[in-house]
């Protein structure tokens, strides 16, 4: 019973899976390291330790690992360590996967039956002294956030009860409120969503319990000063689907979107809006605000699936369309009674990714820029080093300026992918857009990784440092920056 | 002060430091491991953490890395560590490169000029428990086998009482006995020679203490039942060479190899041969044996310089012939007093390495195959890849028949560089030859290492497995099997 993912097209090439942990003091360096550059970046990622006991199992159903840049006064030291969730102990235990389609307990060996699934492989966060590593379908992992080590499955000291816990919540810069959701929030295939207010010392706020319209996947969310806005998307599931073994997830083109809005104070029950089934692949927001009784909302939206491992409902084959959002701003009317509401399409003629950041100091507020992965088809790839993957790798970060509609664009080397763009103020109380974006780039051409550093305010220069590991890093789905 | 190996054409592509210690369990594997395949493959490599103070200095300074390929079951674990030298901890401490050019103290930072330069990157070999990795400037480095955890620069508890320790001791595959010896044995520029016997528990059975003839390097040596031999080499130094900062050694193509011989038994003192300029780049020995008066020595041997990074003495450029050995049979008749000896050019013709191994339980008696690297011309190599060095990676393993004069050649890709090859019977009692040659292969094109295994009767068959890493590794210099 050897480990052979040779037969794996999606762990081939660059995306073969690294299934080592390592440190490294000084990272090799070239440029300088911004001084003024003071903190942790910290991304979690995809890392399968041994083959899917399915071939059709996604990606995002790979083990969780996590790794942590550390700069400070122009050195780099890394670190990147495996979760030890209860997946990770039972099949280390049994040297082979135990845990079956993503999302589907049913599939899982019958030994595993009664524990967690949880991979904690989607988004890291700071919060209250830990770092949570999320997972939308359990609860957080609550990892050391200077040794990675991990320390527990985490419920708020018994506080949050839900049996899932989005892996987007929000941290709001002004209050230090952790705001977050859960959906399938009473276990697989419920209609339950339940919303959690946590105060800066992780007490709990405020919650609220209700049903969802449709039994959907809500990846994202997002906050104003007084709001609560979450999506539902046309990825959807059934108990008929589980109980078949099939993949959590199918693609209803049918299905509108629906978006439910909240008042953060408590002074009303949610409000559920109606649009369409074009809208309903909303992955990751930008930014919301309340203006007067109007809730605003960009982000990037897709009309299609965004994931060729999810299958579509029609049985019709993967179309890239899904994978390439525009970026869009839904206005919500709170003052009528539409269940509608008006959407505007910003960047007009623009293909991004969903993976949108802003400077989160602005987070619920007015905010003139984000930024954003891009594939951009002036770049070449080199499809057979980066994998049989049937979509093109990213290859820059673009910046959106949503107060004049212009987008600055940086690239890092015509063999490099990127993941997620991360930005970083100069200083606490820079203007926003006063620092600088860093993140990963994967450089095909040496099979190894590199953080790069890139002036916000001067994208088409590309990087002004870049830090090389001496190998290929795992697929990194969200990262997150923790000052000083 | 940032790390930058960007300069620095011994550091490029697959030849770019480690940097890193990693474990992986379970490794991933192609093809089946012999189940009768059962022990640990040990390796020793030069990984350097900082660049080197002296961009003239040779690769074979660098801090030394040992690997650990831990097979049993048709399963492979693998880990690799750093030797925990003092340069190593006081290197880490200051975050560069304190020690200068290889074996010359004058050219250290003053805050080390105490300290043991000792870096342990040569052979490791398993010894009365301990795993010794050995550099020849310097005592032993003593390591636990298990974890890799260095223990400490060892002197055998007090009864190896020279400076230095040859990276090529002899253990006797029939007494257990430890074979070794001591050049520069009182200190850097001295003409001193140790030779050291110590039982198969440790205990030093017999020294002898004598002067060469001249101050070379003296990097192998050969044991038969009855004798012990050691050759000097071309590659001189001298006490004005180190104080004018110069690196350790350079090629005196006008002086001729010297051959020490001892009686095992001290029944004798050393005989000195002297050969012709020509034969004095021996670096490794394939094997000898005693017959009546004479004694038997083949080895490869090179006419000239080895290495870029040592320069010739009479300014001339490096010539890659230098490290195209062919094979040698030096026939010394003890029965004389004849001070020369007689050569015979074994497989006419053949140009090979100096990377050499034979069924180690034949070591000192008569032996039939040796296993060689080699630099197949046929076979093609990404130069860009692979990095700025001066001569071709070896790619191809081939067994010498010494019987008949045949060769049987192995390749695992035409995209794969090979280390020293490592023969393992395939069980205690098996005849000559009956097992597998394994080592390490560099993929070029994934710029990922595997270990490959080869069935020694069926070289031509290529591997019947591979187990692949997830990166690259260091460069290997010798390799040590232990079995079970």
């Amino acid at each position: 019973m050897s480990v052979d993912f040779s037969t794996d097209p999606t762990a081939q090439g660059f995306f073969a899976p690294m299934r080592f942990e390592a440190d490294i003091e000084d990272c090799e360096t070239q440029g300088e390291i911004p001084p003024e550059l003071n903190g942790s970046f910290y991304r979690t990622c995809l890392d399968r330790r041994y083959p899917p006991r399915y071939a059709d199992d996604t990606p995002y159903n790979a083990d969780g690992a996590v790794d942590m840049f550390r700069i400070a006064n122009g050195n780099v030291d890394f670190r990147t360590r495996y979760l030890r969730t209860a997946r990770y102990t039972a099949e280390r235990a049994a040297h082979r996967a135990l845990f079956g389609r993503y999302r589907n307990r049913l599939t899982s060996d019958p030994s595993v039956a009664q524990l967690s699934h949880n991979t904690g492989n989607t988004t890291p966060l700071l919060f209250n002294g830990r770092l949570l590593c999320l997972k939308e379908d359990s609860p957080p992992m609550a990892v050391d956030p200077n040794t990675l080590e991990t320390l527990c499955e985490w419920d708020f000291d018994g506080q949050m009860t839900a049996r899932t816990f989005t892996a987007h919540p929000k941290l709001d810069p002004r209050t230090g409120e952790l705001i977050a959701f859960s959906y399938e929030a009473r276990g697989d295939a419920t209609y339950d969503i339940a919303v959690f207010i946590f105060d800066a010392q992780g007490k709990l706020k405020r919650q609220w319990w209700f049903k969802s319209p449709v039994l959907s996947m809500m990846h994202d969310m997002a906050i104003t000063d007084r709001h609560i806005i979450i999506p539902t998307t046309g990825m959807v599931t059934s108990r008929e689907r589980l109980d078949a073994g099939l993949i959590h997830w199918t693609y209803d083109s049918s299905v509108p979107c629906h978006v439910a809005i909240l008042p953060r104070d408590g002074s009303g029950e949610v409000r559920w809006f109606q649009g369409t089934p074009d809208q309903a692949m909303l992955l990751h927001t930008t930014n919301a605000r309340t203006e007067g009784d109007r809730v605003i909302l960009d982000a990037p939206v897709a009309s299609a699936n965004f994931h060729p491992y999810f299958p579509n409902a029609d049985g019709s084959g993967f179309d890239v369309a899904g994978v390439s959002p525009n970026i869009r701003r839904w206005t919500f009317d709170l003052s009528s009674t539409r269940t509608d509401w008006d959407e505007e399409i910003l960047f007009d003629g623009i293909r991004a990714t969903s993976m949108v950041r802003i400077d989160d100091r602005f987070l619920g507020q007015p905010f003139r820029y984000s930024y954003i992965l891009a594939v951009d088809p002036k770049m070449p790839f080199d499809r057979a080093r980066g994998g049989n993957l049937s979509v093109r790798v990213a290859n820059a970060w673009w910046r959106f300026d949503h107060a004049n509609g212009t987008i600055d664009r940086a690239y890092v080397g015509s063999t490099h992918g990127l993941a997620e763009p991360q930005f970083v103020p100069r200083h606490r109380d820079a203007p926003e857009g006063d620092g600088w974006v860093i993140g990963v780039a994967n450089d095909f051409s040496q099979m190894r990784s590199e953080l790069v550093i890139v002036d916000a305010q001067q994208m088409q220069r590309g990087p002004v440092a870049r830090v090389k590991l001496p190998f290929r890093l795992h697929t990194q789905v969200h990262g997150w920056w923790v000052a000083g």
